[in-house]
């Protein structure tokens, strides 16, 4: 492991955006090394998670999660190494994840950093199937979808570094599994990792057809990524006793006028269907337990996944915006370090 | 007991509505008196039902509850006396409920009526806080919204026949209850039988901060009769792990449009909400110890119920489109016997 750099590149809000986050709503500044406190670690930065859910930081107070100050950087989910340890219980060259900067750099007190061992795998998995997005995957399937042997499971965003790991997890339930994704990349993915039936949403005219031909036998789960018309179409096909996860609404996180649709509450009462939001967070006393899980299924072959790994933090808000345009497929990382991969 | 008269009044559906039915949606027709055949009794209609579901029923195919044809006669709920048995355990002067047509005699086979004892309450109870809206309350509050002790309740249409006895429900359980209804004398009725507080959607121009002020805590569970741009306002103040319970959407039902509205399926994200419909039919093996549980209440001056009687069987069709008007106090019924009180 080298020296740490003389200098700490920065990403910060610039200011709040209106629609899609255009350049100017990101500053990238140049700063001296952080020192770490008492009880704190210096941290470098292998590799920075960007997430749809941080659109949402980027507002003024409307998210469940905190929104960010302009002029202060943004942050995200990090796997990094520590560098220094000032009184916290790590070593240097110890695997750590931690909510932090987007930067090359970072210091943070001990509680707010977790240990990591991904084995044999890629560190950049601790973002991903073995991280935040696999535990989404993990407690909404088990703990709020709930698919059954037979069932018809529908995903949104099924390509996704959350919804591939639902439809596997699906599929490993018994259940008929139909994945909903952007491209016919990731159509044929989804279709080697297991998938029954994949519609491609940008291709679909008419989202109720396509539904009807991959989900003949109506929904009886649906975990819902994206939101907007593609889950009205499938509100129109729950049947009885259907579950549906609401797990994100990408497709309105960039809307700055308040989205309308129609309003289908009402085919709730013939279905008798429940719908749920939920926060990984709120699993968090069990993270360990998934993880593990979702570790074991990996290293077996039972899930897979995949990265699309942006080369750079200097690309970290394209590989950001890059999200809502359904770019990645599987977990979008940002490299950070160049040395590591 | 009187002898049947020689004729029959009926009421068939003339065509189906655009909007709310007008009078030519509805024929009154004049009959021979029936004839039941073997294993079917005649019954004397005392009381009929008028409820909003019967709204969907006059649509081709568009709800949960089976379509009627142009031409057939309308039915429903039906507190009546047997006039003639042909076969059947019950005998004449026996009081049952069924699914009836609307006029003042049917015929039923014996599995279609039910017995009623309504102790020393009117006949009428088994159409309202007795019968279907009385169980749909029990059925909904406890097994779907469940309130518990401080929770705050939301109650949408709260002076109807079914939002009513949730509110007591809700308040027997320990709960701060909110109605909303249309009319002063509504919320009169509210405050007499304990709600906590009451909205007049009628007069309030911002819903939001009408529920502002009931609710100052927020919503932990919202029964929602009504739909529409009040449960909009509802959801934005939904509290963590809050329950929602969809039992009807009458602001909608006269809609030939689909309604639109704002999206609210991410609200549920960060309160971690549970939305779910449901039907009272799905309980009918527990009918008869819930109908127990009620009269025990209502004996007992724990539930207070309203009746809002039209008399006479010509009248049916107004007292129907008076529900979407919110012109009856609890229970809407309809006095077909003019002998009978």
């Amino acid at each position: 492991m080298s020296d740490p750099a003389d200098h700490n590149r920065v990403w910060t809000l610039a200011r709040r955006p209106s629609g899609t986050p255009t350049d100017d709503c990101f500053a990238f500044e140049s700063r001296p090394l952080p020192e770490p406190g008492s009880g704190e670690a210096l941290v470098r930065t292998l590799f920075l998670s960007v997430d749809p859910y941080m659109r949402g930081r980027m507002r003024a107070g409307e998210s469940y999660a905190e929104p960010w100050d302009v002029g202060a950087p943004l942050e995200g989910g990090v796997v990094g190494e520590v560098v220094t340890s000032n009184g916290t219980p790590f070593d240097r060259g110890d695997l750590v994840v931690g909510n932090l900067r987007w930067a090359d750099y970072a210091t943070a007190p001990a509680h707010a950093l977790t240990p990591v061992d991904v084995g044999d795998l890629p560190a950049s998995t601790a973002l991903g199937v073995l991280g935040m997005p696999g535990r989404t995957a993990y407690f909404g399937t088990r703990e709020v979808a709930e698919p059954r042997p037979g069932d018809t499971v529908v995903v949104s965003a099924a390509a996704g570094a959350v919804g591939s790991v639902v439809g596997q997890l699906a599929s490993m339930a018994g259940a008929r599994v139909v994945g909903t994704a952007g491209s016919e990349r990731k159509l044929e993915w989804l279709h080697e990792i297991g998938f029954d039936a994949a519609v491609n949403y940008r291709a679909a005219d008419d989202y109720d057809a396509a539904l009807a031909e991959a989900a003949p036998n109506g929904v009886d789960v649906y975990f819902d990524n994206v939101g907007g018309p593609l889950t009205d179409a499938v509100f129109d096909r729950l049947n009885v006793d259907a579950r549906v996860a609401v797990c994100g609404q990408i497709a309105l996180y960039n809307a700055e006028e308040r989205p309308v649709g129609p309003r289908k509450l009402g085919s709730l009462i013939a279905s008798r269907a429940r719908v749920e939001g939920f926060l990984v967070s709120d699993f968090a006393p069990r993270f360990e337990a998934a993880t593990a899980d979702l570790r074991r299924w990996v290293e077996a072959g039972e899930i897979d996944y995949r990265e699309t790994v942006t080369d750079g933090l200097e690309n970290a808000p394209d590989a950001f915006r890059g999200l809502f345009e359904g770019e990645n497929v599987g977990k979008q990382v940002v490299r950070v370090a160049d040395d590591y991969s």
